[in-house]
């Protein structure tokens, strides 16, 4: 168990504010607990002896041992209250009380005052601003909310206390239950991070669902997720999705929203599956609460009923599972024992005048393939068809077989007491075949992140010195805007760049394209004009007679364009190839949640008009990388697609990489551009560069670093 | 009221094979309709003298007269059944009894039999092989389920009776009732185009849904549901989406799947609202049931919780709806209405403690808006909150405004009651936000296409008779694969190709190289080599003194590639200016129900990496036309992005409609491909063609028109 077991397994809980006035959140908290805690409850109240007819304490320091505190108090006695319970040894606390950041001003003074607290006492604070916690082997309700939760298997968390109230109403009508709930109020101190690694550490956790706004450190988010997905499921609906949610969800918590394409890759690489709505999210959950892993993508469909059969294949057809093709035997078998109009095939079509007995031989069969990793159990009522027996067979042949099985047994009030006996043994029913197939999908997916490797950034041998330099020089020059003066800095980095320099007179323009095979590329450089063909600032295939007039040509045209121009030179650059090779970009701007991301995909119209790309959260290692470059949907014209040369996808890959090392290294690089990035089929070269420098954050980064 | 409207209202209803054994479906069936059918109902057997206390006639020429037989003898009786029916003045029957087209061989021809006869004596019959037919308002249950259905003004058609078993209990459940329902089967004589006619027509059907696993005539159903769609919308499960579920599909009905693309398409073009599962089905009927059509877009969002509000709101982010943005005067009334806490702007937060009276300002306020043209009440429980007065208050507040209105009253138990008072007035209560924003967007979807304008094929004037013998004339050389020997087919039909010709000697093509200006293209015709650049056969810009020598060359390089291959000449054809223009591909290939099926993309990497296409169904008018092109990915580039001059997209549009036109009236062109057609700032070119033409086909249609 991890340092928060106490939290939700404390002995006694101290309602602060505790009262027996009528309405007062004081007294909701107090009754719930009194209700059904199997600990001690203790009010505390300066002005009363007893509240609910229990003996009441002035302080928590006053009071016998408190394992935890639960904080009721008005917004200005919080702070107070915190450092009495962390004077009385008390280590967890949950701060029901609002009035703190989400109100911003006075009330985000005081949540900072708050965390200082929790700090120095080291107190492990929920909220401020939560409905409260509960633990159900316990019995603890430390909520003002109406309704208690069942037992069950499931953690939840919430951002939203009314998202919880809500959903224990209708999970309870549903008889899903719960190990621990927790409303995570304003997340001072405890975030999404501890209450996963907490869940992650339980037992008695068989998945862990949560309902997030945002998400306050994405990369220790990704840490802890990944190594907590070895075991636990994790499911989540992240919302501020869309535009018009993010702001709605700004608006509601005050927090920053970060990019929705982070939160998709950052929780993709965390090894979460997300969820787009709370249907989702308790379909999703069922399906992983309850039944075993899948052990391959195979699905069995049984059913009496054939469009419904055509229905469910179609969910599978979508999904990321397949039907799964039967051996000779299990034809043999089904052919056995079905009638003649029977469909013996996948969706098995056991015909509407099918009991329970050919049912259940039907599934037994499809069950005993080794083709079938999991099964579903379709059914339209019929007159011979008895749902609660049919519910038994599925049960038995479940177990006996240990394969994961969702049943779809449509229809209403017939459904429901055999929709109770399957739920007892973990099997979910849905009503929709696909909602039926997407919790199986649920679990293959969960398999999958399971067996996935994420390798570890490699750490290539690299001048990070130097690269301090270059950024540290365009620091200096007050300027946060680089462009392809700072080569170098891809150099640095291990980074194939065209040969060439960037020169200040024509004479040494001409040495360095004497010494450059071929004709040579050249380009005015200047921090101030960024669209530079625009203004004919570039010369393709110069011969090297020609470039003595090129170099005054340019600085002509740069000085004519802009007097005011900081011009730095011209540079002269080998000319590559672009018959045989393909331009791709590879970019990283930086995400408030997440940092740096990396971006990759083809260039021109490929990133512009078709937004083609993928993303990442640095830093990667190999494998993400190369899945960067194969999932965009042009990935098959760097493969060798139509004839093609195959360009060196691995040069790509590991350009990737080094410059996630590069933009890990240094935070203070805020956006970076190398574009193109020339993938022909002997190597990579890249051939531009924008970035943009904090220099601020250079300056502690190189203080850190020292 | 349509021809079919005595099949669910006839007076009198017979039951040909009734019977009072215990399981039977003949007893099934006249027990649903003795218990609560409103007219006579006639049991017919002649071994029997009454059934269930009926008195039973020998057959229904000797029973009193009878609107409708519903027929369950043995299969090989049905045909004389509708013999002895037709005879006896009967119109309509529902066949009952299987072993018809499903069971292949002798049935089919039993089923062709079947249909003789409803021919003979203009029967409308339903089946064979279906569970019957209902219809509420007469209580006719004429089926051998066992549920009968609730009135409503939901008319329901499945080709699966299962699904309508399956979907009758559950929607009893949630009281969802139904006008007429109809059990499809085979489809022999009736089929779903029937019935989108009849209640198109029947004024108490307010939505018809169904659930069909094929179309028999693509084309005809794509007229009947336009025309039914101005009024009535139409939502329909397609199942066999999937290439797994179309094999289970046709293993299931023994239909020809036809492709999903045609579908997808053809639905599209019909103007039916595809569900993609049961529950998306009857999300989309319950609101498209109970509710008026909202006047545009903007959606309020009215909540006392700020989780599912930011939850909605990200819904209608997904959705074709967008979030309404609130007039000042709604701001300064809401502000001046709601507590400083609450959230003033869309979504309307009225906060946890917010009671039915502030609830229903807020709604008030926020239906009042003229930038609100429909609205979601999410809710959570709270202590202050009643959700069944809060239902009375949205139902109020509802027609007040006669604004659309969904609700997500969420909870289990408590949400019941205030569900069912909700529903009465038509308004459908969701229990997941992402649910009730998919109702309003049904309604949205419905209201764009009645808006809609499909233009009708434009007639252009073509030589007709021209195109016949080009196409008659491959069929005579029986050889069904056309090339670019053909191209006189496209100016027979007014589409630009370059200028050129086909020549058997160099002499003859310098000639034709010196009449057009400029360098010349040379290709090898012949319809035996089909990839013509991979052996040499293609030379582009040859000059005018080298086309002797260039003609030489083609000619001997096909001899030497296939010594066997029929070389019908070299064409030379005008240089096309490929720097300013764009490629593009036109195809028409043939889907069995839906017929020629028009496809539209970018040449090359577009079509065949991309897969970026778009799809119709001919015969197609400008405005659908114009659809294909924007509607792919790379439209952009066709329409001037980064600084391309804007290709003539009316050219291509008038060239789709062209070889639309083409392909209708030729049903000989089975395939058919005009790559490219190249389009740049000034007009479009089509280049190359590849066709295939079915020789007995063309004799049809010529015999046809003559």
């Amino acid at each position: 168990m991890g340092r928060l077991s106490a939290l939700f397994d404390p002995q006694s809980v101290a309602v602060v504010g505790a009262t027996d006035r009528e309405g007062a959140v004081g007294r909701a908290i107090l009754e719930n607990l009194r209700d059904e805690f199997d600990g001690e409850v203790v009010p505390i109240n300066p002005t009363r002896e007893a509240v609910l007819g229990l003996e009441c304490y002035t302080d928590v320091s006053s009071a016998p041992a408190v394992d935890l505190a639960v904080v009721v108090v008005p917004p200005d006695a919080v702070i107070e209250t915190l450092r009495d319970a962390g004077e009385a040894g008390t280590e967890n606390v949950v701060v029901i009380t609002a009035g703190f950041s989400e109100t911003g001003g006075e009330g985000a003074t005081r949540e900072r005052e708050l965390r200082a607290v929790a700090d120095e006492y080291d107190l492990n604070v929920v909220g401020p601003n939560s409905l409260g916690i509960m633990s159900t082997p316990n019995g603890m309700n430390a909520t003002f909310g109406p309704e208690n939760a069942l037992e069950g298997s499931i953690s939840f968390m919430s951002q939203s206390g009314a998202f919880i109230t809500a959903v224990l109403d209708w999970a309870n009508e549903q008889e899903i239950g719960f190990q621990d709930v927790v409303s995570l109020g304003n997340k001072a101190v405890l975030d999404e991070t501890d209450f996963v690694r907490e869940w992650g550490d339980d037992p008695d956790t068989d998945v862990i669902i949560g309902y997030l706004e945002g998400i306050d450190d994405g990369d220790e988010f990704i840490d802890a997720a990944r190594e907590v997905t070895d075991d636990t499921p994790i499911v989540l609906v992240k919302s501020g999705r869309t535009d018009a949610g993010a702001q709605a969800a700004s608006s509601h918590t005050g927090a920053i929203a970060g990019s929705e394409r982070a939160y998709e890759a950052g929780l993709e690489q965390a090894g979460v599956i997300r969820a787009n709505s709370v249907q989702e999210l308790f379909d999703y959950a069922r399906a992983l609460s309850g039944l075993p892993e899948p052990e391959h993508d195979g699905v069995a469909v049984v059913t009496n009923a054939g469009g419904p059969g055509v229905l469910t294949t179609d969910a599978v057809g979508d999904s990321r599972l397949e039907m799964a093709t039967f051996t000779d035997e299990t034809i043999a078998a089904l052919t056995e024992t079905m009638p003649e109009e029977a469909n013996v095939y996948n969706p098995i079509d056991a015909i509407g005048d099918a009991d329970v007995e050919r049912f259940g031989e039907a599934l037994d069969t499809a069950l005993g393939d080794p083709n079938v990793g999991s099964a579903v159990v379709v059914s339209a009522p019929t007159a011979v068809l008895k749902y609660d027996k049919l519910a038994e067979t599925v049960i038995e042949k479940r177990e006996d077989h240990d394969t994961p099985v969702v049943t779809c047994l449509m229809g209403g009030e017939r459904a429901r007491a055999a929709e109770e006996v399957l739920r007892e043994f973990g099997i979910p029913n849905y009503f929709d075949p696909a909602r039926a197939v997407s919790g199986l999908d649920a679990l293959a997916r969960f398999r999958e992140i399971r067996e996935r490797t994420v390798d570890d950034p490699e750490h290539f041998d690299v001048d990070r010195e130097r690269a301090r330099e270059i950024l540290a020089r365009a620091a200096r020059r007050d300027d946060n805007r680089l462009g392809v003066e700072s080569m170098e800095l891809l150099e640095a980095y291990g980074i194939p760049t065209p040969d060439g320099e960037i020169v200040d007179d024509p004479e040494r323009a001409r040495e360095v394209a004497e010494s450059i095979e071929g004709d040579v590329v050249m380009k005015i450089v200047s921090p101030d004009i960024s669209h530079k063909s625009d203004i004919g600032g570039v010369k393709v295939g110069v011969a090297d007679d020609d470039v003595y007039d090129a170099y005054e040509d340019l600085v002509a045209r740069a000085r004519n364009y802009q007097p005011d121009a900081a011009v730095l030179g011209v540079q002269v650059q080998e000319l590559v190839d672009l018959d045989t090779a393909t331009e791709t970009i590879v970019g990283v701007n930086r995400d408030p949640q997440f940092g740096p991301l990396l971006l990759f995909g083809l260039g021109g119209i490929f990133v512009e008009i078709l937004e083609d790309t993928s993303v990442r959260v640095a830093p990667i290692g190999a494998d993400e990388a190369r899945e960067m470059v194969d999932e965009i949907r042009a990935a098959p014209l760097l493969r060798g697609a139509r004839g093609r040369e195959p360009a060196d996808v691995e040069g790509v890959v590991e350009t990737i990489q080094r410059l996630s090392q590069l933009v890990t290294d240094f935070p203070a690089i805020l956006e970076l551009d190398v574009n193109p990035l020339v993938a022909g089929p002997d190597g990579v070269q890249a051939i531009d560069l924008r970035l943009t420098v904090d220099a601020e954050t250079l300056e502690t980064d190189d203080t850190e670093k020292a």
